[in-house]
């Protein structure tokens, strides 16, 4: 039976390749949900594909997670800079938690460049474009074994 | 007559109980808030408890308990830190308002030792575990005499 | 025909002319909507006021504004000085921004004098009070020509 | 047989009641070490008041409080902020540790902000006047069962 | 009667126009000044202009409107991140101070974020380009009634 | 009738004129003593001259000029920069305060640069040798009038 | 015909499997080595792995890589965070770059959170483990096309 | 024969007596002088009083104390804070320096609590009011022999 | 026909071999103007010698080689590290811009350390004493080819 | 004859042996203090070994030292990383100061990574146990000679 | 059978005695090593010395100690401050490691300040001049027993 | 006979011309050295050039010029910025020291601002292009004279 992996994606990732191509490409969410379902199939695993603007929600998706998933795959997005809360839910579940960012936020502002959400993280994937998420799944995969 | 105190808990804070036992204890959010409902009555206060994941609705029910409250009990959890919204909204009413941290927020990381809402509390209490809730429901009662 | 402006209040704005008078004045919402569009009308532009506690919303209010609105004149309140969020969702868009402080937040604590939102703002008036709403109007229109 | 347990109050605090009463109150310490020793009594404690402008006599009394005490109730004033010696001879004993401060520390001057014995306090009572004494006994007698 | 405003620019300002017209567009100082001496006399303003590479000269100026001036429409260009001369001088006099800067100075160098006379201002317009002083003379002249 | 004046010294204040001339100079605190208590009685003031090396001891003599003192002159030495237990005595009494330093602090390492006594001081007498003990004589003359 | 590849590791990592295992796993370099070399067949890539305890060694290597290689997958391990050569050489270059890290650096020490080969790299991988390589190689493969 | 004394003013200065009364009293600059040329009579000293808004006047003042000057009685108003250039000048002169602050520069904004010119200075009068001058001619005789 | 450049000199550099010769040498400014101008001959260049000790006098005359100068040749002494004004007047114009500092700025009191001039320099001598005016002249003749 | 060689140690240390042995050993003061002396007259060094809970009784004792002693064994222990007290009676005595921490103090909380002690110790024994005062002593008969 | 030691000593170690030797003494390393063997010998110790300029070199030599030595007394000199590669090393091994800096360089320039080496020695010799090399052994032949 | 000047270039200045010319410029190492040995001819001097990417060879080349070179013409290229090895070397020898930078560090990224070395060097010469290194042989010449 296949794991469950919650695939959360944060605020303004709904634009994935509709804003600032030169910074996240041309590849929309949809897309990458679709690349990414198909290539959790092949890993035995589920993904529940889920995205919010709002903070609140993503730490109620994760509260949820908590009883369900084996692994989240989340890109927090903006929130990573600044959620105490999403950091404290991710804290008060057990499931692995991988970390993805589209971007190289290292080499953009300096208020990019340190994620709450990295204190928790299992593993962190930054700058590998939309294709980062495949890599999260894949140690996703090679972790949960 | 009664009076009426907006007891109000913060994002994660669903979980008490249920999440790192360690550095919060075993009882529930469900448990305290009987507790403490119980105690209001000794005391002569009446509580509506609410609980939310989202830094606006914590916003909203503050703006709400302005024509409404006595007094404030709120343990807003991890926007403590970094929460002007929450702040400017105590800000703009004028009961009082008692803020509660299960846990000693000043021996843990860096990013919790600082909370915007001190600013504006009439009265703080830090690290007495769910037991402090109490203790600030008696601090509220007897500062409203 | 008249171009479209989204016009947006942030956190505990909807309180404007409520709370602390002696630094936000006594003008309340409704009134200051009520004005812009009206001074709108005269200007060639057309309104669409929303107010939220909701950064969240703000967010989608933003996108929302991506293929309709010419302009955004935005106080984002609290956010301003935490809101990555707000920051990304108008680096996501190409329409004009001119953000609006009824205060002089440069004069007050600390943690209002820097803006995120600014680092975007193609045009910015603080603690002109409510008129500065106004004054961003008479921007927006000068600008779109 | 009642518990013992130190109340020790720092610099400056002798003049409680008597100096900045907008700051610190109308009572006198005499007068919260009576209120005090009476709730105590009723709690099953036995309170030992000491009080001293020197900070090495209050590292002498918690020196001593080691063989002795059960718990200590302290508000270790201005030396909270700065002195690594009181902190030091906390760890070096066993016993709970309740620190008290009168005013909203985190409210007034920056140097005010940070107290190390807070590092190791069991608990944290802010702001709630003198009336936080009797809160932190309150929480003594809780903890100690 | 039409009231008197002081129409001060600091340095490099009398090269408008000519300097780096992508920073501050391609509008000259002489042709800021004729615009808004026609805009003052519909708003009932009488514009005194001047201009100074000096920053002694602008204290001494600002002194000067000391018994004169209704108001002070000043861009205090480099001086506005470094001079408490000049607001010192703004803090000895009680008319209104409205404080301009052509380019958005937040999204500058870090050096030119922070404006001592934002301390005094008692209205901020920022980025607007040169109509930036149109606005600040509406605002000068709603202020004063 | 003189008016009485405590004349404080903090530590190694004992060794002034022994210890490191080429820093505090050739006089003894015994002969500043008298040359200042005789300046004093030219001025219609009484010095009450007192020295420790203990921060609690320098508490207790403020504490106790509150009800007997009309100006204290006081050189804390290294409690300046560091005691906070000072400053709250000295912000608990009403008398005017002056404070002396022999050499010039804001010339020597940067931990003497701040003097935690100057937030209250009415006057401040720095690197002027022990000639500045008269200055701040004649300044408390001056005021008290 | 296959691509070339420099697998680069730096200071300790020779020491992978055998010291601190619970940081860094059990697996040693020669095994990573081998396994990527395998997995670099099937994506068409060819490596060169060297590793070196020097940075000037490390620095000659990139150069070299300079007009050889078509990527380099780097572990710069201790000079990552403290080598503006590395970084000087790795902008001298125009192949891709992939950064590895096996340990979550972030929630390490804080001298361990920043990287200077951050701001170079085109995709980084951290805390996955020596599994993290392969998720190296696999960006390679895509980017390279 | 007397000894020479320049007797410097910086910016703002002028007003002493006009301006903010609460902070700098209510004597006037001229009134200042002539108290000072006065005391410096019965001190032995001849004053050249002079006062200027520009820094650059300033240091040229103190070049051509250079030669002629046994003390400079400074104030060098808000130049104080900033002004390595007139640092640079007294450092270029051997005679005597005194400086002087009306007001108690360290309990008022962080960016007046330091002096440049204070590592030059033979002697420091702070918060003294107008009468601080007169101290630091005492002092400047004193010194002087 | 030769090429224009100025040579300005700022602050106390007029007493070039007058103060400080530990720090600056022995050569008056006369006598470097003169070597420099005899160089310059020699280099095909024209100098236009100027000093002043007001930070507006920098300005005007940078402002007026904008037309006429080839290249600027200036130690800004003391507002190097200050004046913004300059820097944006060296902003305002195309020519080449050549920084001299006399002593090793780097080397001295922190506040030394950074001249805002460099962000905008196309070429720094420092600490070369006098004859690096002479190095600066023959990279501006170098530059100028 | 013997020198005199002041073994002087600050809060806490009459625990040694009895607190948190894991961090300080568990040989008592007494203990250290008998080995001490043993070692010591081998040395043909005299001990006084004297502990003290009070800065100003350290600051009384080092005073005391200064007419007898030839060397100075000091752990101030948490005096040492605020007291400029301790520092200054060290600076105004002449013999030599050798400074011992039985912890490694720079492997603990940031707040005891500095010594102000250390600028003034001609010697510093961190870390190694209660062995470090034999340390010390070796040091202290090796300089003495 | 005696225990190996390892003797390190860091960049321009060997130049001991010849440079600065006010600041390093004048003993030679090649005397200090000769020095220490003997005394290594009556401990029941065995040295191997060895110097080295090269970060890398320091690493490679730690390594190496790794299955050999019962402890390393080490000097790593200008690597103390900076290299986190040596720090790992040390990390990586489970011997004793015993740190040595003949200067004092808490009393040198801030950059000397902190040494990451600190971190994990188990013994600090601080400012001893070369005798420290000595105590530094007697605390392995102590520790090791 | 002519003087001995060590001319050293530290990492990735073997890709001068290689490597971002907009950067550095188009010349080559070896046309750097060529040219600068036919400069040295003319003014006496004759040079010994070397170039390394290892900071511990700079060290030994440095320790190397100790016995043997009139000056040194260093560029330390990235170890500027973080090595101390290299500045106690130069700190180790008396021979003259001559810092060259070809691009302009104080306006790249941040950590490129500050130079060790240049807390050593007799002569700076930044952002001169490879022409710098010829600026820096002839103010070798003029000070050996």
């Amino acid at each position: 039976m296949s794991k469950l992996v919650y695939f959360l994606n944060g605020p303004n990732l709904n634009l994935l390749g509709l804003r600032q191509p030169e910074v996240y490409g041309g590849t929309t969410l949809a897309e990458v949900e679709a690349e990414c379902t198909a290539l959790a199939g092949e890993l035995g695993l589920e993904l529940r594909c889920l995205q919010s603007n709002h903070e609140g929600q993503m730490v109620d998706w994760i509260q949820e997670a908590r009883s369900e998933a084996a692994a989240i795959v989340i890109n927090p997005g903006a929130y990573s800079h600044t959620s105490i809360a999403i950091l404290d839910a991710l804290n008060a579940i057990e499931c692995k938690v991988f970390e993805v960012h589209v971007s190289n936020i290292h080499a953009r502002e300096t208020f990019r460049h340190h994620s709450l959400v990295s204190l928790r993280a299992d593993g962190i994937i930054v700058g590998c474009g939309t294709h980062g998420y495949q890599l999260a799944l894949r140690q996703a995969a090679h972790t949960l074994g």
